[in-house]
């Protein structure tokens, strides 16, 4: 388990800190991760990783000449947010494109996603390449639906290696999907981790067994079977992944590299028995062995497990993986020609950021917005456990404190925005990227892009009338809809939002003022909250009977309801 | 926990034979251990380390370029036998001179001083540096009796820099003695390890209890406080480590390399929380921190625990901390210029023995004298479980399991020789070395002293005869006595070896026959043996009642009486 802490609230902050003080041969940190201390002699494309933190080396431990670019690093086991993705590519971008690059998971495609398209937005080419390599989590036909485990660190290498000879951003790009396409993994676990701070871990295995197609994150496995010996489970891993052969690959006569990952507490001399039934397995096969790996890569704190990794190589591939590198967790031969980068050098998006001008009317617009949302931050404060126990019958339980500490952030940014005179869209942008960085998960980034819909509409020059609100939060609801891909009924936010937005347009377009509107709107939404709620506690009287999954409605209704209604006290005060 | 096996007697084995699949890149297996599969372009000093297995990276996994020539790797926390060490010191040495270090354990200075005793006697030029960092295991005014746990790293590194330089051995000898001088290194733990195959850990914490200044194979911490946060961690570690300044260090100002080393659970992410803090009170403190290490340099398996070393550097000192280095488990750098040896190029100890020229009566003799030691072997064999029950009173409860193995692994060794022809003298030499280490420990050691013993007096060309055996049963009573350096009384084998030496020589003396003194002997031997297990019932007693020491016999005598009975009922068909 994991007992060394703090404020469990400041683990992932503090480990970031400490990581960085221990490295800083190789990194500089910046707002969102961390990026290169050293430069090389010429420019090259980027390549920028990351995702929650939890998996040391993964994702920081990999950034040096010869490897990743820059890392952006998470909450834990929580994706990073686009602002936090676009700040770290802000500082790692050399200026010839950028590839992204991270386990498939919902989180980190939805984040990474929305950096790239901001990205592309600001004129930077850059390009996606997820990593697969998890035969237990999707069937054969469904390869792109597969989820990334320690395939992570084949494909980072070779997009690393293949950036450093100099290859433009369509040949990264492609040397990515290539390595991606030729490995596959093939996880087990005897017991899951517990995060900083919780009693309890995150799965648990029965003495004596062992699940099988585990993830890194204590997703459940496939199947549980008696622990075999070190000499079964390497034949048990070798004939998966023999039967899992990517298109183009014989044996015998491929060449391959075999990377046995620890987890966290499986340890090196148990790994190097299992090694050794591998390793001969392999050659009993017919396949060549290349310069194998033994040892933690990517990990899930102290999670019991070990997973296998077969990285089947071509030339070009066999020449990125054994070319140089030189990162905190991860070193290989000579990196040459580097000099010491100071942090002075290395732009920081935030800090870039300068406050733009702003029409008078909008600076007080951008006042009431941050006094609006520091209400809502004392709302959803007092309402944190109550959504927390309204979310761990439908999810993970966290929705309660990611609000929390997202609208506080966000009235704290909004505020500091106000302070410096910026204008209402500035004061929203801001408050939103904090949201999006500090809530975490699918939630903060809605949240995070919602405020910034609003932003776009109201502007940073013009008074907010009542029909930009009603406008703006038209926009709102569409950035829900498009982002999260949620409808009416798919019992989200979008079953409060959608009422609300038609009910405030409706009373707006028949000359209510906008007070009068919202509190109608309100009451929609709040009644649409209503209905969710009695939904999610029949679904715990009847998981506490026994009952398996009875549909799972998320609190996102409710806490979305009360922010309406916090706002609405505000608009009392202004308008 | 370990659950990763095969037969858990072959773990160590099966260990190696993974670790050197994974890392031929660096690494060639030899009897006893490994040394570098790669040469530089002149000869230099070679750096021989070693210890028991289940710490890696310690110790294999530190053999390569710019660090370590070879490792000599024991059974699981046992240390390698002398001719283990003798055996990678042959295949690593390059006509300079050795330097053996190690960590302060009462097992590895017994072999590894064998050791060097023998490459002495063989004109190698041979040296050891003990590593005493831990500052729990013994006062300041002891320092010498300090056990080594991470500061091995150090010792090993600097050493390796300097043998890289060209360094002649008493500027090696001399850096790497300065290096343990200026390390110290403080432990806390949280769990034991459960070595492989064992259902038990080696100790237990209660939970959110912490033992502090444990050593790396389950010694007991010497207090037990509350978990504390990671900050108050760092604090304890760094005030203690500052209060424990080597001669000739002041802080403000100090250089110091900070190695933050975790025991095998302790996950990374908690690492670098707690380095965050010692980071900051190291540089309150005024000390310049320089190339920080945060990872896992010496482990315990899956031990929940960690290890703050401080190196405090001179100018000499840094330069070879930061030379380059390149092995499985720890790289730095470039290092140039290297050529790959082929396995063939190494000269292994084992191999280049071959059998030399014997007497017709003495190769009888060996012939006989292999059917004693397979006598030997069945008797043991039975008795294991009564002297494992006997030993657990005592101590760890391997000494029957040892002596199985040990004759074992010694009446082969003697047959295998016997039926190439050997005589009495080789077919002894490589029984004693075969026992000493197979059975492992402190007892495979003085047997295979004793069967050398007996063997230098018996000689490889003549007969053997009553008076020869006489001599060599004293030669075998001298070797104990000095190698163990035990006294009659002090519960140990030679209370039934004086007596049985004693009483051979004086009915020898007096005319008797061979196999009427040698029944006389045994007799008293197993009197004296009689005499022990008495004791060690009275303790196992008194223990039950819940009393504290009382004595501590070693079932020693029991076991050499019983080998002194088995060998009478081979006389019979000989004499």
């Amino acid at each position: 388990m994991t007992r060394l802490f703090n404020d469990p609230d400041d683990f992932a902050e503090e480990m970031i800190e400490g990581f960085v003080a221990a490295s800083s041969r190789w990194v500089h940190r910046v707002s969102g991760g961390v990026v290169r201390s050293t430069r090389g002699p010429e420019p090259t494309v980027a390549v920028v990783i990351g995702g929650g933190s939890g998996h040391y080396p993964a994702f920081g431990g990999l950034v040096g000449p010869g490897l990743a670019h820059g890392a952006a690093m998470g909450n834990l086991f929580a994706s990073p947010s686009a602002h936090q993705v676009h700040s770290v590519v802000a500082a790692a971008h050399e200026g010839r494109g950028v590839l992204l690059s991270f386990g498939n998971y919902a989180g980190d495609v939805l984040h990474f996603g929305q950096a790239q398209e901001r990205l592309r937005g600001e004129g930077v080419d850059c390009r996606t390449v997820l990593v697969t390599d998890d035969v237990w989590s999707a069937p054969k036909d469904e390869l792109d639906k597969r989820r990334g485990i320690a395939g992570d660190l084949v494909v980072f290498k070779v997009a690393g290696a293949a950036a450093e000879e100099g290859l433009d951003l369509d040949d990264v790009e492609r040397v990515a999907r290539l390595a991606n396409a030729r490995t596959r993994s093939f996880g087990v676990a005897f017991s899951g981790c517990t995060l900083p701070g919780s009693d309890e871990p995150l799965f648990e295995v029965p003495p004596g067994r062992m699940a099988v197609g585990l993830g890194i994150h204590g997703e459940p496995g496939i199947d549980e079977v008696d622990i075999p010996t070190a000499a079964g489970l390497a034949g048990m891993l070798v004939d998966k992944l023999l039967d899992e052969l990517p298109d183009g690959v014989s044996v015998p006569g491929a060449r391959v590299v075999p990377i046995l990952n620890g987890l966290g507490s499986v340890k090196y001399e148990e790994m190097f028995v299992v090694y050794s039934g591998i390793h001969r397995l392999l050659g009993d096969a017919g396949a060549v062995v290349v310069s194998p790996e033994v040892g933690e890569f990517c990990t899930s704190f102290d999670m019991a497990g070990l997973s296998l990794t077969l990285l089947w190589l071509d030339d070009e591939l066999e020449r990125l993986w054994l070319a140089p590198c030189d990162t905190p967790a991860y070193r290989r031969g000579a990196v040459e020609g580097r000099r010491e980068v100071s942090a002075d050098e290395i732009a920081d998006d935030d800090e870039a950021q300068e406050i733009g001008a702003a029409g008078d009317a909008s600076r007080r617009a951008a006042g009431a917005l941050a006094r609006a949302l520091e209400g809502v931050a004392v709302a959803l404060d007092e309402a944190a456990d109550e959504l927390g126990r309204m979310d761990r019958i439908a999810g993970d339980g966290d929705h309660g404190i990611g609000m929390q500490r997202g609208s506080r952030a966000a009235a704290e940014s909004a505020r500091s925005a106000a302070d410096a005179g910026a204008g209402a869209r500035t004061a929203l942008q801001r408050a939103g990227d904090a949201w999006a960085d500090t809530g975490g998960g699918t939630s903060g980034a809605i949240w995070g892009e919602m405020l910034a819909a609003l932003g776009a509409i109201l502007g940073d020059e013009d008074e907010v009338t009542a029909a930009a609100v009603g406008d703006g939060v038209v926009a709102m609801k569409d950035a829900v809809m498009t982002f999260g891909k949620a409808q009416p009924g798919d019992k989200t936010m979008v079953d409060a939002m959608v009422p609300f937005a038609d009910e405030l347009t409706t009373r707006l377009g028949a000359g209510d003022p906008l007070r009068a509107a919202w509190a109608s709107a309100a009451q929609a939404a709040t009644a649409a909250a209503q209905a969710t709620a009695e939904m999610t506690a029949r679904v715990g009287r009847a998981r506490a009977h026994g009952e398996k999954s009875v549909g799972t409605p998320d609190p996102g209704a409710v806490s979305f309801a009360l922010v309406t209604r916090t706002v609405l006290e505000n608009l009392k005060e202004e308008d």
